[in-house]
């Protein structure tokens, strides 16, 4: 195995982590990396923060460049290069390179590590100029510069996710005038809504203004450039626009050499990250994994899941033995000064699933009450009624409220009880917790209603 | 057993969790809580940030005054009242108050809750005025009592343990030359000397004298205050002492009548919170708990753990049934800029108990690298050969860098092993953690050891 040829499409988080491990391993393997854009191994999470100005220097999310990585792991990376179609059959992918289309390469094991992108649905006007989603490095460059040489004055984000919120926190820190259109009843709606109103009154609270239960329908454009956000309820002076609806697969090259597909035409991939055609594997954004709660396929675009993804994959492809056993649903963000992370399910999807649970919300503080910085921090606990089985967590809150969420991931992955949470020895001392951790402290209060 | 008496020796975290639990319970029953000082119910960890000057009302340390429980909870509680003997068959206790020794008290159940207090071997000068252990409310008051009157210049901390290590600190807060003195290699021996390694020259950073490796021998003094330490190596000019050499559980009471004692002379007792002795309970600093890794038992004196098992002996007492199932050797501290926190067995532990393990140190950053703050951290990882069990960790680092010890102390309470750490769906986002948590880092490197 050792000798065949490995073409990895995508040379972001899960292709670099599978190629760079790859190397390590096999020191003469021949591994093609074709990217589409000029990029690769950088970080997407961190481009809100370089648009916002909290990051001055773009090369800084770049953690190793194409020039490295043929230079220093003699990878053979070739940007600016799209696979356009894939044949199973032939071993070969069909590319796409400075304005020609005519060249293909074998290959003996491919990796699709082709990302996500944006969602944007087909409405009037979505092909605009001012108009943005937010995933390649290039697409965080042009927003910027965007904002550098039109000096837009009325921003529009269209959707209340984790990108949505960063990116609104982002622009107002570059003096935009911003509002955000939320569908939902409150932002960040992978959280309960009664915590999404938390981190709702947090944009409020730096001058955003929300339109919240509120539908998107359109953009309105005058010579190509957007104009305006129109709702089911108004429209909105846009000069600006970032889209915020979530992402999408990139499932399509897959999808149409009939490489299977699971939930929401992500690729479907075994735990070892292969998919169910003969010699082609799939990590990243672009695959669906396992809820290890629920034991159900699961859709979630994550740095953090495609770089894990993408060393399964490098591993296995290089003689090794791994598995991805899935995520729990873990999630973190920082908006402005407020803290929000979530781990396993929330109630609107254990409604689904038909769980008997019960859910506590308790408000209690990041420290010690006495000591310096003592913040707010609301913790949301949701068990299982009869099991006591702990099943989800949400918190919100103020500096050090955040990560204790990791607790809670730990806690779910070893399939604890509300009781067992509580016995935990976790953690304590006045500058880092009251005497009882927040997340201890809702547990005590939940395990009444279990 | 609703209406029997209970009776509780020492109103502090254990004493005054159980009494408070009790009172919600029972409404109605007759409960007595014998404290010998003035206080109740106060954070003792808070203190050094009193004496450093961080927190400036010594009030806001107290959750709840004798005051408060008397006429809020109608809990007979007497401050002053110190109790001086224990007959278990008559079931009695025996105070001492204002003078008079001839007071005595009935209890149906009896909790004893005396704490523990600073160790100081018997030494020459012991006595001697300006050497101050830190336990009590009042030996917080007193030792910044003395600075403010005395205004000392030269302060010898003796021990390098957490307290030792908090009350230099603030010492060099109120801008005393601070001398430590440890017979270890390094300071704060709960970790092993490469970690402590670290917080030894946090200490020197800010202007601590380190004496490692030293023994301490005698106080010199004249006209009964001190004047200087002495070890094996020298004698230090010292115008204030504090002991940091640990605490010892404060089990005399209990010995004397007859009650089971455990490791370090602390008090017996099942996971019920009961001693050996009929009606007798004990919970907090003066009790030996159980290693939940090693099923032996274990001391340790801890505010969060006798918070707990208060809250454990006050349920049982009340007709309850909770179990108390011990702890996994978690602590955490602040010194300085740098957190320091350590939970599971250490190397010097594994190698008295005879486990095949190995171990791995990383260091990372706390942040990614391109977010503003992101710090250093040093994760230690200990797993058993073979097995590839997680066995302990210990971190030292910047903000954020201690509170990860709560995602260990969680796995090795399900005894995860050390690839069940690295598959966990821990969060990240740029603010928060590098794409691989720092636990995980060192959890990939440790498992080519195993």
């Amino acid at each position: 195995m050792s000798k065949d040829r490995i073409v990895i499409i995508g040379g972001d988080a899960a292709g670099m982590s599978a190629a760079s491990k790859i190397r390590r391993v096999n020191p003469d393997r021949d591994i093609l990396v074709l990217e589409k854009t000029a990029h690769t191994s950088y970080s997407a999470c961190g481009m809100p923060y370089y648009i916002g100005g909290l990051i001055d220097d773009i090369d800084s999310l770049v953690a190793r460049s194409p020039a490295t990585f043929r230079d220093k792991y003699a990878i053979d990376v070739r940007t600016g290069h799209e696979v356009v179609a894939i044949d199973p059959i032939a071993q070969r992918v069909m590319i796409r390179h400075n304005g020609r289309a005519d060249i293909s390469e074998a290959f003996d094991q491919l990796l699709i590590a082709t990302g996500a992108c944006p969602y944007c649905p087909d409405v009037p006007g979505a092909g605009a100029d001012g108009i943005f989603g937010l995933s390649t490095l290039a697409s965080g460059i042009r927003i910027k510069e965007f904002i550098e040489q039109n000096k837009p004055k009325n921003a529009v984000v269209v959707g209340g996710g984790y990108i949505g919120l960063e990116m609104a926190e982002a622009l107002v820190r570059q003096n935009l005038k911003v509002s955000l259109i939320q569908l939902g009843r409150e932002v960040m709606d992978t959280l309960d809504p009664d915590m999404g109103a938390l981190v709702s009154q947090a944009l409020r609270d730096i001058g955003v203004n929300l339109y919240l239960s509120e539908e998107f329908e359109a953009f309105e454009s005058t010579n190509g450039k957007v104009q305006a956000v129109v709702t089911n309820q108004r429209t909105l002076p846009a000069d600006i626009v970032i889209l915020g609806m979530g992402v999408r697969p990139n499932s399509k090259l897959a999808e149409a050499a009939g490489i299977e597909l699971s939930v929401k035409n992500a690729i479907k991939v075994d735990d070892r990250m292969r998919t169910a055609t003969a010699n082609i594997w799939a990590a990243g954004d672009c695959v669906a994994t396992v809820h290890r709660l629920t034991g159900q396929p699961f859709y979630v675009a994550l740095g953090t899941v495609a770089n894990k993804q993408g060393l399964i994959a490098g591993t296995n492809l290089s003689g090794g033995d791994a598995c991805f056993p899935g995520v729990v649903g873990t999630a973190v963000s920082k908006i402005c000064k407020v803290e929000v992370a979530r781990t396993g399910l929330q109630e609107k999807e254990l409604q689904n699933l038909d769980f008997d649970y019960a859910a506590e919300t308790v408000k209690t503080r990041t420290r010690a009450g006495y000591y310096p910085g003592a913040g707010r921090i609301t913790v949301k606990l949701i068990g299982e009624k009869g099991s006591g089985r702990l099943l989800g967590a949400q918190i919100v809150g103020m500096e050090g409220a955040a990560k204790r969420i990791d607790i809670i991931a730990t806690a779910l992955t070893a399939r604890m009880t509300v009781t067992d949470l509580i016995d935990l020895d976790l953690s304590y001392a006045p500058p880092f917790s009251p005497v009882w951790d927040p997340v201890q402290t809702a547990a005590r209060q939940l395990l009444k209603k279990l």
